[in-house]
């Protein structure tokens, strides 16, 4: 049994798609988040979008690093998030403006003071202001805080996300094709429009990276912080502690994993400003599954991964601290890039010159190609790994 | 300290207000929801809205009855309970229409398998159904299900919902006027539309509910269902066991507690088809605050509530069980009646009227009067309380 299952969790949520199998799947099939006609101001030129996700348990790791220094601004990343989670997934449909934010925050009162759920707020309100910089369109609408100690232990942070696009400027990954090559778009290092040095660890994996970097004395400090049925050897069976020194980037351990997950949003608002959006067939969002997101939206093309960025020091760090093998970790973590897009040559090139002007870097990891059935190589330092 | 507080939450929410004191209050001061601008479709007739809530501490009580009974139903219940929570508030604004719902359920996988979540799903789409039945424009976007154990015990059912109406139909609580009487619609009872006789318990108030009515067996079978930190004597401190026969409506204690928080959206529908809008001065629904909540949306008035319906069954059970007041009962459950509108004589008659015809009970239940700051008295059968 792995590790992920006893921790009850999955990389892929085989239960939860078993579950909304019969669940309408929008208009489009292939396309990354559900899309809808616009039955609310009746377009008939547009369509809609609505879209919830949270940061899992990356608020747990707020909470012991928060109590642990006192650092409220973690609660600030923790609200970016939040936010990215959503946006990030609908920029893969070609959405990067007229959004409405919602947050919800469920929390453990006797453990989350206000103070807390007013730098979550803060947070919030700067982060938009930071794509309203770009010219993005994003309105707040609140949201709802509750008060749920017999259902939380400590504290959940979820936002939704509602759009609107014109109909011809939908990207759906049904147009992945034969011959495109993949261009990513890296999740680590230092964005213009960043002010700290970025793991690029996202929102993703973060059970596994907590409880497999982080040692026992997080445990003994901070028992709310995971869930006592977890088998014991499985729980904070790390070497580290939070406020272990990262010296190559003046930080430390806890505020490391912690990075806020990066928006490409006015990355990817720069290309649609310069490229024809027909020119790009599709774009992945490498949460849940990592590098083997792609594969939730293809059928019958095999997608050859062997360039990939050298793997950041964050995941070298769970790599080693989890002993998982290359395959398990493709397949959590996104490993060096968070964005991927599936474009022609010419395209690819544009793509990476606009990434790098933002000092993202990007390259053509990959390409795409014809087969019976869908299919995924990742060309590893220990291998070639294979999934379908 | 009071019992609510011990437990970790609080039906005011004081600190939660003074943690989002410096957000954008939208467009109108007073509303019950927040009214944004149309920023998405960019109509100048139309303003947004866009509502986040969830079904509180009621999903600990189903885990407990769906894990003794086997029932799944209950599930579906928890479903409605979150759609409502969100359509009740915004039809307070006056909107009715045009939504798009949207799910955040957070699950302990170790305790929640997917047969709770297809629950949920089945749920959601068949409450939507009915809701489709009375000319209700309502979309379903799907939403996200997240493993988060070592956050959650065992599972959090959330819902946002977003939604357009024309600027004319807007209602505002700031509207509320000397000498409107207050009419009450019941929250108990059985709606024509509902399939089951309802207790009227709503969403509010289901931690003090749950662990002043139930028993230290619950407790015992079931410690995944609270948080250990809450002084012992406040936990499942009640006289009774989930599956304790409520004879007179043929059901058990268990299922009684959990009626689905009963919507009144199509008798609102029914009352804006006939009624001019401009008569309603204010609809409040009574949720967190119970029948306090309007206080929330007045200055200068005071209101007289001393015509409200007798006690239901389930909050006479929670009174004697818990030993509270009368006047904490009042602020933390609805009482018997969720819903109340502000208006005139004349309209309060046709409002009863068409309430009725959907055989919810309906009165005049006070009135309102002008004074220099705020205040509300309710007239119980223990004498007369007092908020302000």
């Amino acid at each position: 049994m792995s590790k992920y299952f006893q921790r009850g969790v999955s990389s892929k949520k085989e239960d939860v798609h078993e579950a909304i199998a019969e669940l309408d799947k929008g208009l489009f099939l292939n396309s990354f988040c559900k899309i809808l006609p616009d039955t609310i101001s009746k377009s008939e030129n547009h369509y809609l979008l609505m879209h919830a996700d949270g940061t899992g348990t990356k608020s747990a790791l707020a909470y012991v690093y928060w109590r642990e220094t006192n650092d409220l601004s973690v609660w600030e990343g923790i609200a970016q998030d939040a936010i990215v989670m959503n946006t990030d997934d609908l920029l893969c449909v070609g959405a990067i403006d007229d959004f409405v934010v919602s947050s919800t925050i469920g929390r453990n009162k006797k453990k989350i003071p206000s103070q807390v759920i007013k730098s979550l707020i803060q947070g919030t309100e700067s982060f938009l202001e930071t794509l309203r910089g770009f010219g993005i369109n994003i309105a707040n609408s609140g949201g709802e805080t509750a008060d749920l100690g017999d259902l939380i232990r400590t504290i959940v942070v979820d936002s939704s996300i509602v759009g609107r696009i014109e109909k011809d400027k939908i990207i759906n990954n049904a147009n992945i094709s034969d011959g495109d090559v993949i261009v990513g778009l890296a999740s680590y290092g230092q964005a213009t429009y960043e002010n700290h040095y970025n793991s690029g660890i996202g929102c993703n994996g973060l059970t596994s990276a907590r409880h497999d970097i982080f040692n026992e004395k997080v445990k003994r400090k901070y028992p709310e912080s995971f869930d006592s049925d977890i088998p014991a050897e499985l729980t904070y069976n790390g070497s580290y502690f939070l406020t272990d020194p990262i010296k190559e980037y003046n930080t430390d351990l806890g505020k490391f994993v912690l990075s806020p997950t990066r928006t490409y949003l006015p990355i990817v608002k720069s290309i649609f400003e310069s490229i024809d959006r027909k020119k790009i067939h599709g774009i992945v969002h490498c949460t849940g599954g990592g590098q083997t997101k792609v594969l939730n939206f293809i059928d019958d093309l095999y997608i050859i991964k062997n360039n990939l960025f050298s793997t950041p020091k964050l995941f070298e760090l769970i790599k080693s601290s989890s002993e998982s093998s290359m395959k398990e970790m493709y397949q959590v973590f996104n490993m060096g890039h968070r964005l991927e897009f599936y474009t022609g040559l010419e395209t690819a090139q544009q793509l990476i010159q606009i990434s790098k002007s933002f000092s993202v870097d990007a390259k053509i990891i990959g390409r795409v190609e014809k087969r019976d059935s869908k299919g995924l190589e990742i060309t590893t330092k220990e291998g070639t790994v294979y999934y379908s």
